[in-house]
């Protein structure tokens, strides 16, 4: 099996990127373990370690699968024979994947190289990653091409009666009959989702232990996310945020769909989030301050008397967007308090939402690219609120 | 909201199952963050801390959800806030979950307690959950009859020409529908697995890059694990090891169909994974050591003449069984080199399995409790080689 499944240059080029970021952090290596960024590098996912220089070749080691082959690839059963490779060319400053590799993990890896001062190339792969190059806009097009496919059954797997989870299993199953990976790969281990958030009616102002925009208490609280068994009710709306991964990059895409008519608050806060959105799309230019697209959709919800439900109601999340690509939690964060600068290149969703009590969630979201004139959508299922009944 | 969902006397056993596994290895406290181990100790998974010294009061440090409430809940923003409550009881050793948390995480958390010295929680929190408490076999045992009713819909779900990941959808939302959480807990963050591992034919002999003891293509490089999109074939098999997590415990079952007549050698193979695990039913008894489980089965694949297929054929898996409950790869495991020996209420998971080239993947999965008389089966499908077709 060969390992490298990226075109040349594509490979090139993105070793190229984990340079100059590694070059901006003065590491002079960096060793990489962590799923993501192997599939970043190769265009697989595969046991073992990536080993970038700031000079010199790349190498990578392999644990599984078996028989791997391919240029540099050298065979390994355990990461203290990573050593024997490196041997004499070791270099005084190596990066690891801190923020995402176990602690006990990182000092195993890190007593491979001695005497070497251990950087974080968790930063190093995020800025890389951040800015993604054509081959990478391609695969999360496609998924927003799926995706909006996905979404216009939606209203023909409705029936009324239904409960949340029942209506959340049959878009599942139409997602996974599309293509859908299922996977939904989220940096650290903290945040968890099964496939899909969707919220009706009243379960939407549960709070979530989670970092994520909307809540719901789900159906377990085990798992306390999600959907929570209620029936989808006359008044109420259905928020629906289904995963995207159909090629290994996802795009992230919410739709609201009312049940019968809904309340004109309701109504109104959902225009005000596509108003957002069309305005952050003009603004969204490589360039500018993430936390000025931030304060701009906050003032719009503010000077809308709409501030009481936006981005959460009992519980508010912190942000209304974050870069999207192999995993849903990417730079740049559209955040207060976030120093991120919109580049061209850059993958983000936004999606400024509102809770509505007795109503449930309303707004949208869309992926789009960051370029120099503006933000380029990349998921297209209608806006406006749809009709279930 | 109440923060512990755990009975009083729960709660309390659990804590000092804990506290009993923090003096083997000499800690004076742990300050717990994993949502596995959160889950275990309250019954819920929250975004937060808890703090157990090993003399003195239980603390619970929660940022998310907003207005929990409970004995000993101490709201905070960040880690930092926890060292104003410890304070001068502080201790001089501490557990952190050093196998799960990443790295800087670890560091963040460890500079909240100055001058002490950061032991292994992990460790700590796998001996405590290794040994189920009767209320825990009882969310395993849900799982389990669940588990088996999902499984005895599978023939009804295939029709002739159907790919496996066709079949694999349809079990998927028969098992949603059967309540089925969806989410697959692992430990660590290198094992991925969306819902189930459905292998047909020769994908089963493609091997994985992940620590599973099956492996399969995938539909994508981005999750090489599972199906491959294979048209089911006459003369195959299908193996289905499908999440059985609908209780927050997880019960592992693995059951294998034949589409038409299948090989001599594949029926053979099957036969012997029944019959090892009858003899590891009745040899599996508390005191026992799990090696001694691994090398039983081996042995009784090597007589039957199996051993080139047994775990694995162009690559082979390293243990025949581990142990299960909120996560899928608990203590004991059952591997050569395994030091673990068997106590009463552990719950694992024996899947000695063949992949037979040509014909597929062949063999069972059941769980077991462990007691001082041998294994008391909790996943209850039919074990004979069932036909599709």
């Amino acid at each position: 099996m060969q390992l490298n499944l990226l075109p040349h240059n594509e490979a090139a080029l993105r070793i190229e990127k984990v340079r100059s970021a590694m070059a901006a952090q003065n590491l002079e290596a960096v060793l990489i373990a962590d799923n993501a960024n192997l599939y970043y590098l190769t265009g697989r996912v595969f046991a073992g370690y990536i080993y970038i220089p700031a000079i010199g070749e790349t190498r990578c080691f392999v644990r599984r699968p078996v028989k791997t082959e391919g240029e540099n690839v050298i065979p390994i059963r355990k990461p203290e024979q990573i050593s024997e490779s490196i041997g004499s060319v070791a270099p005084s400053t190596i990066g690891l994947e801190t923020d995402t590799l176990p602690y006990s993990l990182v000092l195993r890896l890190s007593a491979v190289f001695t005497g070497v001062e251990i950087g974080n190339a968790s930063a190093v792969m995020r800025q890389a990653r951040a800015v993604k190059t054509t081959e990478e806009i391609k695969k999360i097009e496609t998924s927003g091409i799926k995706q909006t496919h996905v979404y216009s059954l939606i209203p023909s797997l409705f029936h009324e009666g239904m409960t949340d989870i029942e209506l959340q299993i049959e878009i599942e199953k139409a997602s996974r009959l599309e293509g859908c990976l299922g996977q939904f790969r989220i940096a650290g281990n903290s945040m968890e989702l099964y496939m899909a958030n969707l919220l009706s009616g009243d379960n939407a102002d549960n709070p979530t232990p989670y970092d994520f925009a909307m809540g719901g208490e789900g159906l377990d609280p085990s798992l306390p996310v999600g959907c929570n068994g209620s029936i989808i009710r006359h008044g109420e709306t259905v928020m629906a945020d289904i995963n995207g991964n159909f090629t290994g990059y996802m795009t992230d895409m919410t739709r609201t769909f009312r049940v019968g008519q809904i309340s004109p608050l309701a109504e109104k806060a959902h225009r005000c989030s596509i108003e957002i959105c069309r305005r952050l799309e003009s603004e969204g230019k490589s360039g500018v301050k993430a936390s000025d697209l931030y304060s701009i959709a906050e003032n719009m919800a503010r000077e809308a008397g709409l501030h009481e439900y936006f981005m959460g109601h009992c519980q508010k999340a912190g942000f209304i967007g974050h870069g999207v690509g192999i995993e849903i939690n990417e730079l740049p964060v559209i955040a207060p308090r976030s120093r991120d600068i919109l580049a061209e290149n850059n993958v983000i969703a936004l999606e400024p939402k509102f809770v509505i009590p007795k109503t449930g969630a309303v707004g949208i979201e869309n992926t789009y690219v960051v370029t120099a004139d503006g933000l380029r959508k990349l998921t297209f299922a209608p806006e406006n609120l749809e009709n279930l009944i």
